[in-house]
């Protein structure tokens, strides 16, 4: 049997706050394989929205939500400091909610991601950091063009406390 | 012939405000070695007050100043997330006058933010990203006992718009 989802990717607005905020507090407590925990982003609705005008005006930053039957299901960003010495450097995160994983909508916001980085001018290094033992996600990065620059040691914790490795993985864009 | 410099180095306080942000100008444009640029910290006064009393107030966080005859001439810091599954990640930050590059003030105020970081009970690794042509850094880093874990292709770029490799370095602190 085969699903069909009639997924929308889109870049998010500012009247997308609140229900960002509401996605990613499910995200995050349905995961430890994010830095992200239960208080989601930790912003509020009215600074969020602030934040979505600028990145939507910003040529290096994008934050892009899947949406499922008016509802936001996924998130994928890529963030830039507004630095030149390191404005060329964007910073891949995306996060799923867990009855929406292994489906393939992360293979289709990453490449989204990457097609937005090319067009963009600005963004020639994406990067990112991943938990070792979330290797579907490391094989997803693999599959689309990244390479492992590090296994960082105590890279992240686990809610009980355990240490875990995690890996800086990049792709050059030019 | 050896000088020497009567330097005290103490943790920040709020009215220290201005005298860091001013530091913090002179030493970014001074060199391209950093993130920082002549634009400095980016902060008004009144806000980087604030976040000095915060500074002061974590447990894990903290802003060290070198002072030389009541001028600053020296920043170090560990920077950490208040969330959990990454608050025992401390980032490293070194910034010194040109003036007094190679007099061995890194050197002392890297050991103070290490010492600081076994008494803190909450940073469990130090990390930093420093460019690889900044040899003397990268010594004074390994002769401290950080370990590269990665060499970052395009992980900054100077003020002519040339990629430079950045190296990323950790202790652990246990």
């Amino acid at each position: 049997m085969k699903e069909t989802f009639d997924v929308v990717i889109r870049e998010a607005v500012p009247d997308d706050a609140e229900n960002i905020l509401a996605a990613s507090k499910q995200i995050g407590s349905e995961t430890d394989y994010l830095v992200m925990d239960e208080d989601g982003m930790e912003l509020d609705v009215v600074d969020l929205s602030y934040q979505l005008a600028a990145l939507y005006e910003s040529s290096n930053n994008i934050l892009l939500t899947a949406i499922l039957d008016e509802r936001i299901i996924g998130i994928a960003s890529v963030k830039a400091d507004h630095k030149y010495r390191v404005s060329h450097i964007g910073e891949v995160g995306i996060s799923i909610m867990k009855e929406y994983w292994g489906l393939g909508l992360g293979s289709l916001m990453l490449e989204e991601l990457i097609d937005w980085a090319k067009a963009s001018g600005e963004i020639r290094r994406l990067e990112l950091v991943v938990q070792a033992r979330n290797q579907r996600a490391v094989h997803l990065y693999e599959k689309l063009g990244f390479k492992t620059e590090a296994t960082m040691e105590r890279g992240a914790r686990n809610d009980n406390g355990y240490f875990l490795d995690t890996i800086l993985m990049s792709k050059m864009i030019d």
